[in-house]
């Protein structure tokens, strides 16, 4: 069986030819022959592979922790939230439905509810059933209950990108708040991170980065599991700096490695170096692609990204505090880099990839260059235009989240976030004529 | 001479008998032999010491990085401030005086102030003269022009707690600001970091994490050369786990070291590990815990701190999302720390001590512990008493700046930040008055 440390999963792979221990969450739909514990054995075709589960049936979010179910109460110290003070699984779970005290009280409200049904009603519930047969149809006969919906983290780096975000896949989703309400931070009293929900949707800021994401994904994936969430996919939204690729341009990453070129997190734990394998999910980043349009006004492209530590002379800038190395020192480097397929630098793809990886969560890093380093170090574009380039790998999320939950059903209108808009015309005529006489 | 790449300055103290190549800029009033460009040679003693050169003869940083001086403009992106696009010197150079277009211009100045004086201040003028030269006579004859302050840097993790040391130094050493005016966050627009200037003093938000805290003091070490600081002193004032010590006790770090006990800070660069001495200012550190009262209700410590790049399982949690130790296993290493000299653990002490030792800054690191790590993992005290503990960091290092201005003569007042007060009971009372009709 594995081995009890866990994370030498990747280096294993060579120490046994019938049995592969490398826990492969993902790209896999072969069949699972064993289960035992919190191990599975999935025939991988050429050999039997071991895995870590890390879901329950029901698709929640299986810890590889086991102390975690004994505490008293977890606290979620950096996101200003615990497992027994907060309930997570209401505030994040979306789970639907009402819970009643006894028979009679069920009575009474299906007998009230069928009262006041309208012919409108029942005739909204013949399309939805017919909407959910043909979609049942084109699936193969595979159905799906519409209530079961993904929870989608989305994270950057800046509680501004971030906040930004949750306003725009609002009106993208067309997810409506009650009236006199707004977004709020749910993680303001952390001071650390901010954190909003929109629907499935969670808007996240990360700081800048290894360990700031690294704590992150710590109390993230442990609320996923606090809150019973079902089938999370994890999306990073950043700024990057490119190599040999012009500024503007949304790289999805493939495979994130360090500085020294390694495609693993190594993280010291009780004094030795433990390495995760930083790998992120293909099929994701591929559909991902699949959704760049050609009449997209920059390029996305797949590429290797370089998760660095340091801004400037970690990334071979020249305009540090320091510089002890030369311009032609720096571009042999930078050239290097681009012969070995990487197309853009940040600092977090590392522990984004290998943390929800090791969770056996789908994720996928998607950001925008700022500039081409082989040209020059400084970010010197207008921010105007950098703001408009943040938006690229946003719209492609949004994109990404839209299309699933159409599949699903429930985007049920075009959306315009909080406000229930009867005409966009009128609309727009009394928005221009009260701001005349602000 | 040292290497080009200069960065290998202490392993190379083993391989040369007569000259020490390790440049050390504290601590020592050696004599300068002799100076060549941007190298010193000193005399320690028992060898010649070369030294890069990190101040001008004004006192003004010094940068390692040739480039700096001869770029157009210098974007401190992180900061949202630029050296062509923001007066740097007038805005952070505390520069005194006022300029004039002709020496008639200043005749007629001169004129108009001479007028102006009244009696009372031909007597304040003496009694400034007799102050200056009892403090020169205490310092057997060191004469201090009190124009010539040094710029305190104070930099922690969260905005908020940096927005709140800003206004208590405020207060500490009666700096006034003009009536209608508050603190304003300079670095507002960067949605990185937050800096609020208070005097000599700025407070500075770092994040968390090693990369945070390094791109922050390389755009720092730059503000200070842009702006000509003058001998710059650094505090980082932070929250750590303590090792066998109370919660609420105040650390001072002696030494840093990271997750595998090496002390200095390891950066790839192109492609490559430098390694630079995560060395703390031995003198200062021992200032500060001079000014430790007896009566303070908590300790206050000298230690080793350990740097780590993660929150959960870089510092042996076993709250993490993950955990493959056991409990035994993690009080070994826990153990094991404190028989070497550990205090306590923090994430940016390596880069803060690393970075300021090559810039040739003094720094100190003072951490208030929120927990005792043999005992558990979780920070469960309450927010107000974590708030309560916060303070005491923020104390010791007003507690410094606050003797540093007397010295100086700078601190006149006893300060209640920008509203001058006339008589304090008829202050609260009024303050009272308007609250009740709010």
């Amino acid at each position: 069986m594995q081995n009890h440390n866990g994370a030498n999963t990747h280096a294993s792979l060579n120490g046994d030819d019938d049995v592969c221990r490398y826990s492969d969450h993902f790209d896999s739909d072969n069949e699972v022959k064993e289960e035992t514990g919190n191990e599975a054995v999935r025939d991988c075709g050429k050999k039997l592979c071991i895995i870590k589960k890390t879901r329950y049936s029901d698709g929640t979010v299986r810890l590889r922790n086991p102390n975690i179910e004994l505490m008293d109460q977890d606290i979620l110290y950096h996101l200003a939230l615990g497992s027994e003070s907060h309930d997570l699984v209401e505030m994040f779970g979306d789970v639907k439905g009402t819970r009643f005290e006894s028979v009679e009280a069920v009575k009474a409200k299906v007998t009230e509810v069928l009262n006041q049904l309208a012919e409108a009603d029942f005739h909204h519930c013949f399309q939805q059933w017919k909407s959910h047969m043909e979609r049942c149809r084109d699936r193969q006969g595979e159905y799906i209950e519409s209530e079961n919906v993904a929870t989608f983290v989305c994270m950057g780096g800046t509680p501004k990108r971030m906040e930004t975000f949750a306003f725009y896949i609002m009106k993208e989703i067309g997810h409506k708040l009650p009236t006199g309400t707004t977004l709020t931070d749910i993680s303001q009293y952390s001071y650390r991170y901010s954190m909003y929900k929109v629907g499935p949707v969670l808007s996240i800021s990360h700081g800048m980065g290894v360990p700031s994401i690294g704590i992150l994904l710590h109390e993230i994936i442990k609320l996923m599991y606090h809150a019973r969430c079902k089938d999370p996919i994890f999306f990073r939204i950043g700024t990057s700096g490119g190599i040999g690729i012009e500024g503007g341009t949304v790289v999805i990453s493939e495979k994130a490695v360090d500085g020294l070129g390694n495609d693993c997190y190594q993280v010291p734990m009780l004094g030795k170096i433990v390495k995760r394998p930083a790998l992120l999910d293909k099929r994701l980043s591929r559909e991902l692609k699949a959704l760049a349009h050609p009449e997209d006004p920059y390029e996305t492209v797949i590429g290797t990204t370089m998760c660095a530590d340091d801004f400037y002379e970690g990334q071979g800038r020249l305009d540090g505090a320091f510089c002890e190395y030369t311009e032609s020192d720096k571009m042999v480097y930078l050239q290097d880099l681009q012969s070995k397929g990487v197309k853009n630098i940040e600092m977090e793809a590392i522990p984004f990839a290998a943390l929800t990886h090791h969770a056996g969560i789908r994720a996928a890093d998607i950001c925008v260059t700022f500039l081409d380093r082989l040209k020059g170090d400084q970010v010197s574009t207008p921010k105007e235009v950098l703001n408009e380039w943040q938006r690229r790998p946003q719209e492609l999320v949004a994109r990404y989240i839209k299309k699933y939950l159409q599949t699903k059903g429930r985007i049920s209108f075009d959306g315009h976030g909080s406000v229930a808009v009867k005409s966009p015309r009128r609309f727009k005529l009394v928005q221009q004529e009260s701001q005349t006489f602000e």
